[in-house]
């Protein structure tokens, strides 16, 4: 029997997550929820947003693909009532107190909600947590060149904005000490480069002001802003590739040197974060053939529940 | 209260578990157990193997620090009817049916055995399953250069073996034909550079024959013997340094590219591999606070049963 999906939200993300779903001969898509009037590019249905509600035993995932900022935070829980979700949040800061709502309201539903799933957080949370613990030590992540979806998002939410992108670019002295083990607070690991479209030239100084000020996302690091026309901006947007780094250097109580790298590097950063997403599906249908209900990050799943129960043995004897 | 460990074999692994569990506050080092005569380098308390029983509710977990091939595969199971253990046990091939004996035993004695928990197997398995999951796509591992303990001990094995050490050595084509997602099975990735001490030269050819021979560890891979002298062997016997790396290039269904590359450089691979060990020392507490037992490796369990349940919150926040 095929898995029923549903995608809430329709940018990058949710595009990806369509062609991803679609692919997949174990999944069947069954619709697509969106506040705005959207069309698919293959035909899946559209249902307006409100609607989930009558799609309560009609879809079994939920792939909740809008932003982090001001949809994933709220429609998490609210979906979580009636679906299982999975989503890529990426409020780092805020991830404990949606992890310990959705949790709640996951477990009263008998629903799993997996929530941080992406590659940051999601792949990188459990490389740093990994060696956190091995080492006792504090890891390290560069990011870029590439835009982030959650920055960019966060850039479009102030008002007076039109559009825009942020480019994280690592600070290459930074990402060469890290390696070395020689990195302090004090240098800068990462510049943000914005690009903003805004009609209205007079907004330009506030707009400034009010993207250099963003909490979690901009406040307190190097921030370069940029005021392009639409059509440079559309260009810039189709720049989809993306990078990432953690690094962790530690000694052992007798001062042997360990070095442990995770690198990632994509051409498209909403379709990486979509096949991570749909990995954590089989993780999903692991936990409920265990009759486990609840919230969970990445870091709370054992990696063997994202292959198939019968793949098992296999694959502990091909990978293991 | 501390946790009571004990340790089994006293090879340079048993030596880098006990100088790390020495300088762990949380730890109290009971006994090393071991079947040859020997005198501990901090002078722990040091007990003939076969009084490990008298030892069942003196010592909560015990490190197995044997050889994988001879020692582990029997030990593993025998302690575990009295004693929560954890080992690094490399032979691939031999995992799943260690683990599902080592399974019965544990649920039998309600206790929790970790198996193939250093970082190859480990760390390394960890990733790979991680990458496969994600990607559809079968990862590469690159070893080397370095001693591979697995492959040393397995050398040790031979009848006329005075000595010996295995150095395992990248192929430097295939490991970049590998980062481009270039590489096919017929190109060798590794050379099974073996050093060899045996006084009886006639026993030479047989030998070479023998360790070429060995299934999982040098059969049907490119390996070169030298037979040297004990002194030249223990010199080079200092070079515990090794490096290790998963490569996995994948794409997406609309032909995106993705790569995963997971690399560690350490300068000594006993201390090492005794760091992740003693690193699911944790995991081991967090399950018993869950009342579980049975046998684990590391891909059963979650990342963040490394974090004490007092700091997860904090962890969550900073890591994830």
């Amino acid at each position: 029997m095929k898995i029923k999906i549903g995608i809430v939200g329709y940018g990058n993300l949710g595009k990806a997550v369509e062609k991803q779903v679609l692919a997949n001969p174990n999944f069947e898509l069954v619709a697509i929820f969106s506040r705005r009037l959207i069309k698919s590019n293959f035909n899946t249905k559209i249902e307006p947003f409100e609607n989930y509600v009558l799609f309560k035993n009609k879809i079994d995932i939920m792939m909740l693909c809008g932003s982090s900022k001001n949809d994933i935070i709220n429609q998490s829980i609210e979906l979580s009532r009636y679906f299982n979700t999975i989503n890529s949040f990426d409020t780092h800061s805020k991830i404990p107190s949606l992890l310990s709502k959705l949790n709640e309201t996951a477990i009263l539903s008998k629903k799993i909600a997996i929530t941080s799933c992406g590659w940051d957080p999601g792949l990188f949370s459990l490389i740093r947590t990994l060696t956190y613990a091995i080492g006792n030590s504090e890891p390290i992540t560069f990011w870029g060149k590439g835009i982030s979806m959650g920055h960019s998002d966060a850039i479009r939410q102030i008002d007076g904005v039109d559009d825009g992108i942020e480019f994280t670019i690592p600070n290459k002295t930074a990402l060469k000490l890290a390696k070395l083990g020689k990195i302090d607070e004090s240098i800068p690991k990462h510049l943000r480069e914005c690009y903003v479209v805004c009609k209205n030239k007079k907004l330009e100084p506030k707009i400034e002001f009010e993207i250099k000020n963003i909490p979690n996302y901009f406040s307190g690091q190097p921030t370069k802003i940029n005021f392009i026309s639409q059509l440079e901006l559309l260009k810039l947007k189709n720049k989809m590739s993306h990078k990432g780094e953690v690094i962790n250097n530690f000694k052992t109580s007798s001062n042997s040197k360990c070095q442990i790298s995770f690198k990632v590097n994509m051409s498209s950063n909403p379709d990486f974060t979509a096949m991570i997403m749909i990995a954590y599906i089989q993780a999903i249908i692991s936990m409920l053939e265990k009759n486990t209900s609840g919230a969970f990050t990445p870091l709370d799943i054992p990696i063997i529940y994202l292959i198939p129960s019968s793949k098992r043995e296999k694959i502990i004897s091909n990978l293991c």
